[in-house]
This record gives C-alpha cells, sequence and structure tokens, in this order.
C-alpha cells in the first residue's frame, strides 16, 4: 500500500482568519488531523485556531510534545509522536499537522518531520508556510517590521545578557521569543540604553487576548504569556 | 464625508493560494486596489498573484515606486503615490494597497502608509500580515527554518562582506535578500568559510518559474532576478 502524506500545516499566529487559503484546502482535506496536544483540558493555541474548520469525521490525534529541554526526552516524544503518526501514514491516510505561526519556524513540525523521514525517508512530505508572530505582531502594532537597509534579528531564547547586546549593535530591528523568564534583566538593559521607547511587547497577537505594553518606561515588571513577543527597534 | 480605510494586505511570495483568508477577504471588498505598478507592460508580482482574484468594477490603481536609492526621488514618489491615493480616500472609498509577501517586512507599503499618515494623521490604516520570503523558501526547500536555540539574522542588503562575517558569526541560520549583485563575493566568502554545502539559494520561491540551487559548489557564478533569497545555516 502507498503511505499517506504529511503536511506540515501553518497555521498562523491565532487569528483563524490568517490561515492561507492553501492551509485550509488541505486542511479540511485530510482524512487525519494532529497537532500539539494541549495541557490538561485546555487546546493548545493550533488546535484552538483549526477547531471550526474540521468536520466531524475527520480524525483528530493531538501529539504530546514535552515543554522541558532534556534531549533524551524530547527524543523521546518525537519518536512516540513519529509512531503514531505513521499509524495512519501505513494505512494510506495523508496527515496534516497543525502548527501554530509557521512551522518551520521554531515549530514542533520539524522535530515530527525529522524523526520521521529519519525512520522513513521515503515518505513524501510537504511543508505549507504561514503568518508567522514577528509579523503578525509588527502588523498589529500599526509598525513596519523592517525598512530598506534594516538589519533584523531574531532571538528565540535569551540566556546571556551579552547576546542581547550583541543584536543590539549588529541589527536595527530585533525581535525576542521566549524572553518572559528574564523580562526584567531586559527591561533594566533596554533602560541602560534607552531603548524603552523603542521597544514593543505584545501578548497573543491577532487573538481575542492581544495585549500590547508600550512604552516600556511603564513596565518595568510584566507576568507575561508564552505567547509574548518582544520588538526593539535600535 | 468619512475618508475611506487604507489596507495594506500582504499578498504572499508568489502562490496565489498563500494568501491569507483576511487578505482575500478585504480583497474582494475594497473598491480600489492599489499595487506597484509592474516595469513596462509586465505586472508587477502583487499585481500578478491577485489578478484572479479581482472582479471587473473594482478600480485599479498602480502606482511607480522607481527602483533608485535617491531619497529626494523616493520621497517624491511616495508623495505622488499618496495624492493619487487620498484622491479615493477623500472619496470615502476605501483602498487595499496588495503587496507581495509581507507588506512590513521591507515592502513599499510601509512607505504609502508613512507618508500618508504623515500628511493626514486621522487616516485609518490597517495591516493585513502575510507569509514572506525567508519563511516560503524554507517550505520549499523542504527544510526547517529555525530550530530550538537558532538564532535567525536576515540581511536586506549586503554592502561590505564585512557585514555577511558578522552576521555568520552571531546567528545559526542566515538570510540574505538582494544579494545578487554581490554573489561571487557571497561565494568566495562561503567558499573560504566551508558553507557552500549548507547554503542553498531559491529564486522565485512558491512561483511556477521557482529554482533552486544547492549546493552551491556548483554555481559560482549565477544570474538572479530580483526574486531571490540565500539561505544558510552556520
Amino acid at each position: 500500500m502507498t503511505w499517506g502524506r504529511l503536511y506540515g500545516i501553518s497555521v498562523g499566529p491565532g487569528d483563524p482568519e490568517l490561515l492561507t487559503l492553501k492551509a485550509l484546502r488541505i486542511l479540511q482535506t485530510v482524512p487525519v488531523v494532529a497537532y500539539p496536544a494541549g495541557k490538561g483540558d485546555k487546546p493548545g493555541l493550533a488546535e484552538s485556531i483549526i477547531q471550526t474548520y474540521l468536520a466531524p469525521e475527520q480524525i483528530r490525534l493531538p501529539l504530546r510534545f514535552p515543554y522541558v529541554f532534556e534531549s533524551e526526552t524530547l527524543a523521546e516524544a518525537w519518536e512516540a509522536a513519529a509512531r503514531e503518526t505513521f499509524l495512519y501514514l501505513s494505512q494510506g491516510l495523508d496527515v496534516g499537522f497543525a502548527c501554530e505561526g509557521d512551522g518551520g519556524f521554531y515549530g514542533t513540525f520539524n522535530y515530527l518531520a525529522q524523526t520521521l523521514s529519519q525512520n522513513y525517508p521515503e515518505l513524501i512530505i510537504e511543508r505549507l508556510p504561514g503568518v508567522s508572530s514577528p509579523w503578525a505582531a509588527a502588523a498589529a502594532l500599526g509598525l513596519p517590521l523592517t525598512l530598506q537597509d534594516q538589519r533584523l534579528f531574531i532571538l528565540p531564547a535569551l540566556y546571556h545578557a551579552d547576546d542581547l547586546d550583541a543584536a543590539l549593535s549588529q541589527a536595527e530591528v530585533v525581535v525576542l521569543l521566549k524572553f518572559r523568564q528574564v523580562y526584567s534583566q531586559v527591561w533594566r538593559r533596554l533602560q541602560a540604553l534607552d531603548l524603552l521607547q523603542r521597544a514593543w511587547v505584545i501578548e497573543w497577537a491577532t487573538t481575542p487576548r492581544q495585549r500590547i505594553y508600550h512604552p516600556l518606561t511603564a513596565y518595568p515588571e510584566l507576568k507575561l504569556s508564552y505567547f509574548s513577543l518582544l520588538l526593539i527597534q535600535t
């Protein structure tokens, strides 16, 4: 039997209208729809974005990806997710994996695709690009993201204050993701560099929960969700 | 009379199916559709992406943006485009400006929006984010764009070889736009750094003209179109 095909369906930052036409078509065509499982009873972001588009007969396949750094635990989770997915693919069923933002941009889809293509090199995998959070954030703020010869530096996580300084000195526009645990250090560094007026924090961009913090002078401390982004124009 | 609203409609990298649902809805609702005029008789990329979606009664407004660097010439062109656009807005008609990729990401929409909001601060401007070329390119190459803690550096143009070295030393993933005039210098630098196997050139991503060059060892010289992108995994 011919294997099904695996689609990485990027479903955008949050607003279900920010799916592409292609993403919607594939999402509504595949017999099996996979997505990262939410925590506890809550649906994950990708799941909540797509739920209105799914038909009752489509098989739902929530896949668990632990929020940890240990590479062994992660590799085990990816193997388990790959096995579950391949159960359907091996029966000739196409599987669409929905991921928030763009699946190639720090997305869990990357690890599922990597594991599956290592185990089954002949498997056909198609990636559908989508709207990712820095673009959605800039649009929601009513700002250009980048102009003319401005360089853009995206830091997915911040472990050392030095990394921020290096980025700020190299690029005219800097975007930080997953910075919430070090927010107060980042704030102090931006204060020292006189950049608080040129920095924006946006949470849950394009969703009904969207919130904007600007100028940052007023927010030396913030409790932020995972889906937060910091944009700095240097 | 109430002014019309200006929409920046990001129409994605080339495949008309990569418009978002929202972009299509707004594009088909606005009475006036503006876009960057093509050169000579040829339609521009944004125009060619949207033409199948437009109705005969929608007014087409091609706007000329010269491909030059002189800031005075550019400012004059933006003023002229803003005047033409405001003719419709002031009559209460909404105008949607279609731009390829994401309009906030080095897009001409930024300058039109800037000029109009300087001249008419009360004008309502809405930006619709879209799929931009680095994301589309990675998906078309079947690659993740970024994984885990990889930093992403986007250089919109390259004027000095030093800039490339700095980017390559700072980030795990580097994307170059508008590099075609310095391609052979970039190639030699990548050769010296042993990165030709980890570099991809993609032209016209997601369009029928798409072409991929990889590994770059085979391509010390290339004549590339404006819509080319170089992706390097360091």
